[in-house]
C-alpha cells in the first residue's frame, strides 16, 4: 500500500538543521547511508503505515537568501555531514531551495532581523496579512506535490521570550490583535503555528521559541481538529539529564547541584549570545530535575558562543550528589555532538509521526511525542523512559 | 504492627561495604543520618511491611581478625564515611564484632587466601564438613536473637571464576562431590549458599563469584523452598551504562566502541590485582552492553588498584557513536564513587527484600531484584527501568 | 644562627585563606604534617636565611567578628582541612583570633559591607583616619611581639573593580584624595596597602582587588623604600594555564578557543556572585593567553557559585587547537582543587619571601615573586617557567 | 642563498605518519595550507639555514605494497586530513610512492611481520646482507636527486623490545654478530640505523624500537662521525605529563598516582594490541615522572586499541596529588589528538634539523633535539621545558 503524500514544510529552511535534514532524507531515499538515528525506523514502528522516505517532499520558509547548499559545506566543512553526501544530494538541494520562500519577521529581536537579508521577508500591514501570505505559500506548496497534508515544522533560530502573561487567553480576543503590528504582543512563531492550526495542517515546534504553546492557540487547535506540539528538542544535554536524574531518584540519591556547561559554534549559538534569546532558551533546559526529583537541587546552565566549535556542541555537566550517610560524590559528563546531526533525524521522524497522528484523526497537543521535546506541551512526565512508554503505546495502537 | 524481627549474616563482615553497612545501621537507628541511598525508604515501599530498621540485627563470618571499627577507621581517613558518624556509633560496632565467626576458605585464590588470619577459618575435613558449621553459626544466631530469619549476604572480596562447566547439574551429584576437598570444584562462596539454602534461609550474592548461581543450586533452593538471588551488585558505572545504553537503543543511535576504565584503592582493588580473581570481575561488568543494543559493540572494561585512592573509585567511560549520516560522536563519563558508601545501603535494602519475599512464600530466585545486580541471575532484561519496573510492581504487590 | 623575628599581617584573618595558614603553621611548627605544598620549603631555599617557622607570627584584620575557629571547623566539615588537625591547633587558632583587630571598609561594595558584624570595622572620618587606625594597629603588633618587620598580606574577598583611570598618578595628589570619603575613590585594599608602605613594611596582595598595583602606590613605596607585590595568587586554573599555554606556543600549535568553567561555594565563591566583584576577578583570570601566544584566540572564562561545593574549586577547561594541516583537536581538563589549601602554603611561602627581601634591602616591586601571581605586578613574562626561573635565580643570589 | 638539497627517507614510508608528512610536505610547498605544528617555522629558527621545504625529497622503505593514497584516504575518511588536501597532493603522493623500496624484517614479531605483503621485503643470507641492500637504496636516491645528504627516519610500527642486555657492547663485536641471522639479536630498527650510520647519515628513531640506542651503534656514530638520536616521538600524553609534572615539583605538591589511559584504532593501534609489543611502548611512556619527581609515585599506562576510534587517540589521565595538610586533589585530562597529525610535522622539523647539525659538524647523540622524544638518548633532563631550552641555545648557535 502506497503511504500518503506528506510536505514537510521547515520553517527556518536555509539553517543548519533543515539542511541537514534535507541532505539526510535525499542520502536515505538514495540509499547512500543506513538509517541510523531515525526512531521511527526502529521495528516498533514498521506497522504503524508512516509516510515512506519517497513519499517526504520538503519545503519551507527563511529569512535568508544564501542557498541550503551553501550551509551543507559549512557543515561538511566542520566534518558534521560527511562531504561526498553533500556532494551526492547537490541536485536534492537545489530542488529543495526551490521550494523556500521569504519568511515571517514580527517581533524577532534584533539578532535574528539583523540576520535577516533586504527584502527576503513577508511584508504586510499587519500579523493578520502576514499570516495570511504562509497560508498561500502552505497551500501553493500543497497544490504543486498533490499532498495530502503539509507538516508545518518550526527549526528557526531562538526568538526572545514571549511575555505570554500578556497574551490574551481566548482565541477570538488573540485573533484580534492580529490586525495591527502595534496590539500583536506574539512573535514570529506564533504566527506561523496559527497560519498551520487554521488550515488543519500539523504543526511541530522543535526550538524553545513560544509557537503554539498558549491557551489561545490550544483552542485554535482544537477548533480545528489539528494536531500541534512542542518545544524544545531533545537531542542533547537535556536527553542526558531526562534519563539521568530518574536514575538518581530510583536510587534515592540527593542530588545537591547540577551544573550544566554548553558551548558550540553555528548560527544557533550565535543567536543565543544575545542576552534575550538566551534566557528564552535557559530556561527550557533547566525546570525538568525539579519536576522528576521533587525537590530543587541548585541548577546553573549556561551557552556559551565558541566560535571555533562550529556546529559542534560540547557539553560539559557537573553533578553533585549525596549517597549513603551523606557521602558527597561526582558525577561529570562530556558530550561532544553535533546539534544539526541530532536535530535533523528528528524532525523526519516528527513530521511523520504528525503526520499519521493527523491521518488517524487525533488533535490537540500529541503528548505521546513528548520524549522528542525539552519542554514537553501538554505536561507529562519529565522522566525520558517513561515518556518513551508513551510512544510506544501509541505505536502500539496505530499499527495497522 | 512490630515487624518480624530479621537477622543478616555478612560474608565478609569486616570489609568495607559490611562494615559500612553496620555503621549506616546504627546510625539510621540513632538518627544521626537521612535515609539517604536506601531505596526502600522510597514512599512505594511505605505499605510493604519491610523489616523496621531496629528489627534488623547484624552478624557474620570473616577471615581476618580485625575488628570492624578498624576498617570504619580506615573509611573515615579517607572521607568515605564521616568521622563523627563513626564516633558515635562505636559501641554498635563492637556488639557487631561480638557476632563475627571464623569463615569458609576453599579454593579461594592465593590472594584471598593470604589475606586470612592464621586459624581464623573452618578446619573441616571435607567442604560438607565447612557448611555444617556454618549452618550451626547461622542456627546459633538465629536461636540467640530470636531471628525469624536469617539473610545470608555475601559481600566478601572476588574469587577467581569457577569453572562452573566442570560442576554437576544435579543436586543429588554436586552433593556428592561435598564430601572431599578434591571433588569439590565449587568455591567457598557456593558453599555458603549451600548452607544458606538447606536451612531455607535466603541467599542473596552481591559479588561476582558464583555463590548459587549454577543448576543444582537452583534445583536445591527450589527443594527446599527458599529464595536467592545474585551477582554482582550495581552500584556504579554498570548502573550508568544499564541506563544510558537504552537511551542509545531507543534514539536508535549506533554505539561503536564504549570504554571503562575503573581506578580505586579499597581491598576489593587489591584482590582484583590479581589477575585471575579480575577475570570474573571484567566479565560481570562487560556483557549487558550486547543484550540492551542487540549487536556487539567493541567494549573494553578495565580495573586496576592504585593504592592512593582508597575506597573512592573514579570510573572514566568513553563511548563512542554514530549519529544520524554516520557522523562520530562521543560521550565520556567520570564517575567519582566511594564504593562502599555505594553498596551498603543496597546491602541493608536486599536484606528488608529477601526476607519480605520468603515471608511471603516466594522462593527461587528474585528475579524482580534484578535492578541491584550487574549480572541478575533468573534472565531479566538488562535495561535498568525495566528492571526496576519489575520491583515497583513487586512493591505494589506485596502491600499490606 | 636565628632567624629574625618576623610579623604576616592577614587582612580577611578569619577567612579561608588565613585560617588554613593558621593551621597549616602550627601544624607545621608542631610537626604534624609534612611540608607539602610549600614552595619555600624546596632545596634551593635552604640557604636563603628565610624566617623558620618558629618565628613567624601572625595576626591580622577582618570585618567578622567569628572566630578563627568556626572557618576550621567548616574546612573540616567540607574534607579540606584534616579534623585532626584542626583540633591539635586549636590553641594556636585561639590566640592567633587574640591578634585580630576590626578592618576597614571602604567602597567595599554592598556585597562585602553585608558580611561585616555591626560595630567590627575601623570607624574615623576619613579613609585617612583608617589609615593611621591600621597603622597603629602594625605597631602595636610589631611591638609587642618585638618583630623585625611585619609583612602585610592581603587575603580577604575581591572588591569591585577600583576605577584607575581615575586615581590620581602622583602620590602627593592621592595622598590629598584621602582626606575626605568623597574625594578618595581607592577602595580598602588600597587603603591597607597605604598603611604598609608608609611605615616601609612588605605589602603583598594575594587577591585581584587592586592593592598597591597603581602608579601612586608605586611612588609611595619606592620613596619610603618599601617592598611590594600582587595581584591575584595563581593557585588552580591559571597556574595550569600558564604552564599549558607555553607548550602550545612552543610547538607552534595554534590555540583557537580556551574555555574554562569554574565553580566552587565558599564565601569567596559567594562575593563573587556579585557581577560587580566578579568582573574584577574574571579580567585577572584571562588576559594570559594572549601574552603568552602572541594572537588572541577566544577566552571565555565564568565562575559560578555552587553551594554543595564549599571549598573545592572545580575547574572545567576545553581548549580547542589546531595541529598540522589545520586539524581540529581538543584538551581538556577538570581541576578538583580545595581553594584554601591551595592558596595557604603560598600565603607562608610569600611572607618569608618578602621578608626576605626587605631584610636584603630590595625596594619596589618583587616581580621575582610574578611564579605566585595570576596578574604579577611590573610586567613579566606570563609563562609560568619562565617567571620561575626569576625566582630560582633570586634564590641563588639571596643564599648567604 | 639556496638551501642545500635533502632528503628524508622515511622508514614506514607507507603509514600513516609518512604519509601524512609527505601529504603536509607537499601541502605546504603548494601552498595550500599554514606552517602550523611546525617547530622549524617558529621565529628561532629563521637564521639558522635550515632546509627550505622545497629542498626536501622524501623517499623510503616499507614492508607493504599498498600506496600511500590509500593510507592518505583513510586518513581522510577518518576527518584526521582534510580530504580537499589529499586531493590536491596526489599527484605528489604518486610521485613519492615510486621511490618507496621494500623494507627490512628481521625479528620483528609475528604481528608486524603479519602485515608485510608478501614477497616485498629485502631477501638476504644474513642482516649484513639486508643491510647492504638498504644502503644501495639510500646511495640510489641520492644520487637520483642529487642530493647532499639523506636523513633516514624511523616511524615504523613498534618492535618487540629487544633484549639489550645480550648485545654486544663494542661495535666491532656486534658487527660479527651481523653475519647470520640467528647469531644477531638486534631487530629490523637496528639494522636501519646501522645502514644509515656507516654511511654517516643521519639518523632519527621516532618509535619505541631500539634504532641505534645502544652502546656499540653509538661507538659506530662517534667513529663515523654520524649524528643520531631517538626514541619515540613526543606527541601526546607525555608531552603533557612532561609539562605539568614540573609544575607540581616546582610547586612542591606530591603526585601520589599518574594514571593514563590511551585508545586508539590505526595500525599502530593494531600492533601495539600484541602484548610483546606493546610493552615497548608504555615503558617508554612512563619513565620520566620518577626523573621530575625525584620520587616515583604509582603510575600506570595502558593503551587500547578500540578500532571506531581510527587515527583519533584519545588519552585520558588521572593526577592524584596532595596539597597542603595533605589534603587529596586530583586534575583530569583528556586529549583527543589525531595521532598522524601530531606526529608528521615533527618528522619534518627533525629532518631539517639533523639535517642542519650533520652539515654543521656536530656528530653522535642530537641532545638539544631531546624536546621532540619520550626517551631521549644521550639522557638529558626529562623537563620539556628545560629540554626546549637546549633547542634554544642550539638555534641561537646554529644562526649564520
Amino acid at each position: 500500500m502506497p503511504s500518503p503524500k506528506t510536505g514537510l514544510w521547515l520553517i527556518g529552511a536555509r539553517g543548519g538543521v533543515a539542511t541537514t535534514a534535507a541532505v539526510g532524507l535525499a542520502a536515505v531515499r538514495r540509499g547512500l547511508t543506513r538509517p541510523t538515528a531515525l526512531v521511527t525506523e526502529l521495528p516498533m514502528f514498521a506497522g504503524c503505515g508512516l509516510t515512506g522516505w519517497p513519499d517526504l517532499v520538503l519545503g519551507g520558509h527563511d529569512i535568508r537568501q544564501a542557498p541550503a547548499a551553501e550551509t551543507a559545506e559549512a557543515l561538511a566543512a566542520s566534518n558534521a555531514i560527511d562531504r561526498d553526501l553533500v556532494d551526492a544530494t547537490l541536485p536534492d538541494l537545489d530542488r529543495y531551495d526551490g521550494e523556500v520562500r521569504p519568511g515571517v519577521l514580527h517581533r524577532s529581536g534584533s539578532t535574528i532581523e539583523g540576520l535577516a537579508d533586504e527584502g527576503f521577508s513577508i511584508a504586510a500591514d499587519s500579523p493578520r496579512g502576514q499570516i495570511e501570505q504562509v497560508k498561500r505559500d502552505l497551500r501553493d506548496f500543497q497544490a504543486r506535490h498533490k499532498l495530502e497534508r503539509v507538516v508545518v515544522m518550526l527549526v528557526a533560530s531562538t526568538e526572545p521570550a514571549t511575555p505570554t502573561e500578556l497574551l490574551p487567553e481566548r482565541w477570538r480576543e488573540f485573533d484580534a490583535t492580529l490586525e495591527n503590528h502595534s496590539t500583536c504582543l506574539a512573535r514570529a512563531s506564533t504566527l506561523y503555528a496559527i497560519a498551520a492550526l487554521e488550515l488543519a495542517q500539523p504543526f511541530i515546534n522543535f526550538t524553545p521559541s513560544l509557537g503554539s504553546d498558549c491557551p489561545a492557540l490550544r483552542e485554535l487547535a482544537t477548533e480545528r481538529g489539528a494536531v500541534h506540539m512542542g518545544r524544545d528538542g531533545k537531542t542533547g544535554e537535556t536527553l542526558l539529564k531526562s534519563v539521568l536524574a530518574p536514575m538518581f531518584a530510583r536510587r534515592n540519591l540527593e542530588v545537591m547541584s547540577w551544573v550544566g556547561h554548553n558551548i558550540f559554534g553555528n548560527m544557533d549559538g550565535q543567536v543565543l549570545d544575545d542576552p534575550v534569546n538566551k534566557a528564552a532558551k535557559v530556561r527550557s533546559k533547566d525546570h525538568l530535575l525539579g519536576e522528576i526529583l521533587g525537590y530543587d537541587p541548585q541548577t546553573l546552565v549556561s551557552i556559551e558562543y565558541i566560535r571555533s566549535l562550529g556546529d559542534w556542541k560540547t557539553a560539559w555537566d557537573h553533578v553533585h550528589f549525596r549517597g549513603f550517610l551523606g557521602t558527597p560524590m561526582t558525577l561529570q559528563l562530556t558530550w561532544q555532538g553535533c546539534d544539526s546531526a541530532l536535530a535533523a533525524p528528528l524532525v523526519l521522524d516528527l513530521a511523520r509521526l504528525a503526520a499519521r497522528s493527523a491521518e488517524r484523526g487525533e488533535s490537540g497537543e500529541l503528548t505521546h511525542l513528548a520524549s522528542f521535546f525539552k519542554s514537553p506541551q501538554g505536561g507529562p512526565t519529565a522522566d525520558f523512559v517513561k515518556q518513551y512508554d508513551l510512544l510506544e503505546s501509541w505505536a502500539a495502537g496505530a499499527s495497522l
